[in-house]
């Protein structure tokens, strides 16, 4: 096979499959064996099987979400648009929530040439997507990965030293039973606040209570049934550190339903800082995350002015933490 | 002058004015005197003058705010993203909060045909501006405009029966003496929303105080001092309505400073009904304004499929309001 020349016909004769099959895996689509694609994908990747169009710039950047639905998304808009501008290319919007649909469709018209680069902003980036992606020879970046995908630079920010700034902040303040709502676990992001959390009580001589951690998901409803579940404690914490802002709302939500007053009975740090963390009130000691920032490298790293890489983070004393009582 | 074939060199010629002096119009630009401006767009208009660029299907739309900075943006994309992919299109999204080069840089862009339809979401969209546009030839709408732009067909929402709503509530619950906190005054849903106010108190027979109006901009420090000066007042209010749920949150927050607690001692009413109004402490009674459907409206009409339109709102009566002391 001619690498130029390659079409999906002699990719399914050399690996012994249907051509729909061949196309399956192309597509990025689930329903094929891990066998199989891994197989589809390794004669794609030496016989450098490229589709059929040919690629021009587009002045185009994708963005995909997994779905837009609060200001986390909004922050990062911010920054992409922003550096597109300086960049002078424009940003398109699109999610994940339309079902297989949307995988499909984004593949379909990255694969027809329209795009100079693809920022994938999504924890439901599965691997066959990731693999069919990688295959379009399109600039990819990824921000706040779920996995580090091999061969993809990615933009993120300091979560562990963040996590640890702030529990450090609770324990100066003389806090000894704090609470730990955790997001969802799959993310990178979510298992290194979690160690920063443990780092910051390792560092500070105190043992962390593992009863008072429970589970949330970064939406508040799950902050506000987790903040309950701990302040319904037998022991309650005197403060709750709270994985995103989302979720430290709902704990504020929690403690007004039980008359718990914030900061006198209860301190909370978030993370994030939202636009909602500083209007909060009382306003929300949190971790700043620089979302337009990232949202900006990323830009810069598909249009190959950047390599990814690790912004900082900076824990924000608002009104919302005190000594306990 | 044949129509298909006017050049900018005839336009000036025409209108006795210089061609940069035509370039500058036909590029929306601000410098120029509105009277030259007249005499140069009627000509253009009456020679059909549409530049030089043929124009072909992009798939794209381009949406273009004043800025990114909330969850308000973030709402109406989601409603614009979802309305798109149903569609088969891309949706473009940017600002024009990067000064003079953001409106130069999108006229170019749009006039080198890269796009299927411009969706405005601005209130700094000047005339200059909208008057270049409405010569390039692409399907506009207008989301939520300063002002009814001839020939433009725009989507907003119910803001009079809305602020009516809202209003007749707190009347209801016994409420004689209600503060407004307005918005910026330059929108038509601003003045949609203050007349709404004064009309709920009409129709209950009850005299508005107008000493309890106080100015703001739809941001949350402007619902904080303005929150502030009327708790402060000799006479307070025993309710606010704030004519966005950012100034609502604002009085929650001049509340919390005063001592004052909502409901208990304040009842607070906003509009939008934003991802925030729903987690926040105590969750906010507000008019539910439908914004992602207001942007898949939007999407639709620029497609040629509506022709813009009034979406109901509907009060959402949670827990800041309830009966005065």
């Amino acid at each position: 096979m001619n690498r130029d020349r390659t079409t999906m016909a002699e990719i399914a004769d050399a690996a012994g499959v249907s051509l729909p099959t061949v196309s399956k895996v192309w597509n990025g689509r689930a329903d094929v064996s891990e066998r199989t694609r891994r197989r589809v994908e390794e004669l794609m990747r030496k016989h450098g099987y490229r589709g059929r169009t040919p690629r021009q710039e587009s002045g185009l950047i994708d963005v995909v979400f997994s779905e837009i639905d609060c200001s986390w998304e909004g922050e990062h808009i911010r920054g992409l648009e922003a550096a597109a501008f300086e960049a002078d290319v424009r940003i398109v919007v699109s999610s994940l929530d339309h079902g297989e649909a949307s995988r499909r469709r984004l593949l379909q018209r990255l694969r027809s040439g329209h795009t100079d680069g693809v920022i994938l902003a999504t924890e439901t980036a599965t691997a066959p997507l990731v693999a069919a992606l990688s295959r379009l020879n399109v600039p990819l970046a990824a921000l706040d990965p779920v996995a580090r995908h091999a061969d993809m630079p990615f933009v993120h920010s300091a979560n562990f030293a963040g996590a640890r700034a702030a529990t450090a902040h609770l324990l100066a303040l003389g806090h000894r039973r704090i609470g730990l709502i955790t997001g969802l676990d799959q993310l990178v992001c979510s298992q290194a606040r979690r160690d920063g959390f443990f780092a910051a009580h390792d560092e500070a001589g105190v043992s962390p209570d593992l009863d008072l951690v429970e589970r949330g998901d970064y939406n508040t409803p799950s902050g506000i049934t987790a903040g309950g579940r701990l302040l319904d404690r037998h022991h309650p914490p005197t403060a709750i550190f709270a994985m995103n802002d989302g979720m430290a709302i709902g704990v504020y939500e929690a403690a007004r339903r039980r008359g718990v007053t914030v900061p006198d009975q209860l301190s909370v740090v978030g993370f994030d800082d939202l636009p909602g963390a500083r209007w909060a009130s009382p306003p929300l000691t949190t971790v700043r995350q620089p979302l337009r920032e990232m949202g900006a490298l990323a830009v810069r790293t598909v249009l190959g002015h950047a390599d990814g890489g690790m912004l900082g983070t900076e824990l924000v004393v608002r009104e919302s933490t005190s000594p306990p009582l």
